[in-house]
């Protein structure tokens, strides 16, 4: 008898927790590190502060969990794009095009809230170097498959490391301004670059 | 009678300056914007509260002159150095590694600290936009310099602007562990990408 009600109660249970992490994330790009408490998350999330903190206990938990969804969130986007990718020559530009635009959204400015505090907070720091690792790992994995390369070509695997670095460097670029029509030419041109060298050093299906 | 008087005073007042922006850098990197009050630079840098009111109205002011102040000694920096880079060859990635490590101090640590808090800080965002814009610009100069192209050849300004994009994505990846070594790998790889790419685009001098 207990089954059909445990499904709506873990359902709502996995509702909560993405309330709360969505809230966190809003937290985050709207108050920084110092005004995320677990409190005013809870508030904006719509749950009581008990039931936030039966699903996370210290708001290290939660941001940690947050950061760790966003990750997962834009890898899973990208792959359902990845099939829209033509198979020839436009593939690079294409995809390119989606990682250099790929840290220039509301979810890149909440983990930079992240970074920046945890660079002056050691048990902020601690929980979240293991995270950016993990994190960066995941991009890098479907920045391989977006573009189609093989990193056990010598070179692949720093020009695909480059390209995830200078995406964060656009996003940072982006963060008080809206640098878009820069980036676009930015994109085009790496773009061209990558379609010369990563074939160079790879051979690249085009 | 006045004049001899007047210089030691003037001299004075620049020390004064220079320590409060100092005092700024260290506080900002340590404290974050949340943490970095006039009232606590002026203690650091051994100073009157009065008397850094004198020279900056409001922390705004102070940091604002703290940026632009790391901005320039930046660019002395690398011109200083770009006197000693070789004329031949190996004159990109001797310039690609100077740039490529530009962010990874304290210097852009603090910055750091400043933009995320100027993301959600409007009266802060209005003084650093422009800032911002005025900072990159020098870099950017000086980038073309060290690298020894003209971006009059279409192609060369995104190259350099991506190159120091990428080198602040870099900064952001030193953040909470030391990167140096995957960088210096990135910055080999990037260094043979811009010695293909950069003569085709602008028949730089090798």
């Amino acid at each position: 008898m207990s089954t059909p009600a445990r499904q709506p109660r873990q359902e709502r249970s996995r509702t909560t927790r993405r309330r709360l992490i969505d809230a966190a994330v809003e937290c985050l790009g709207e108050l920084g590190w110092s005004g995320t408490t677990v409190a005013v998350i809870a508030q904006r999330a719509g749950v009581s502060r008990g039931a936030a903190q039966h699903h996370f206990r210290t708001r290290e938990d939660l941001v940690t969990a947050a950061v760790e969804y966003l990750g997962e969130v834009q890898v899973e986007q990208l792959r359902a794009r990845a099939g829209d990718l033509p198979p020839g020559e436009s593939r690079i530009e294409a995809s390119v095009d989606m990682l250099l635009n790929l840290y220039t959204g509301p979810m890149f400015r909440a983990a930079l809230h992240l970074w920046v505090a945890a660079s002056t907070d050691e048990s902020l720091r601690a929980v979240l170097a293991p995270l950016e690792a993990r994190v960066g790992r995941e991009a890098h994995r479907v920045a391989l498959e977006l573009l189609g390369v093989d990193e056990t070509h010598p070179g692949v695997r720093e020009l695909v490391q480059g390209t995830l670095d200078l995406a964060r460097g656009l996003g940072l670029a982006n963060l008080l301004t809206d640098d878009g029509r820069r980036r676009a030419k930015i994109v085009h041109q790496w773009a061209k670059v990558l379609s010369v060298s990563l074939p160079q050093v790879s051979g690249v299906t085009r």
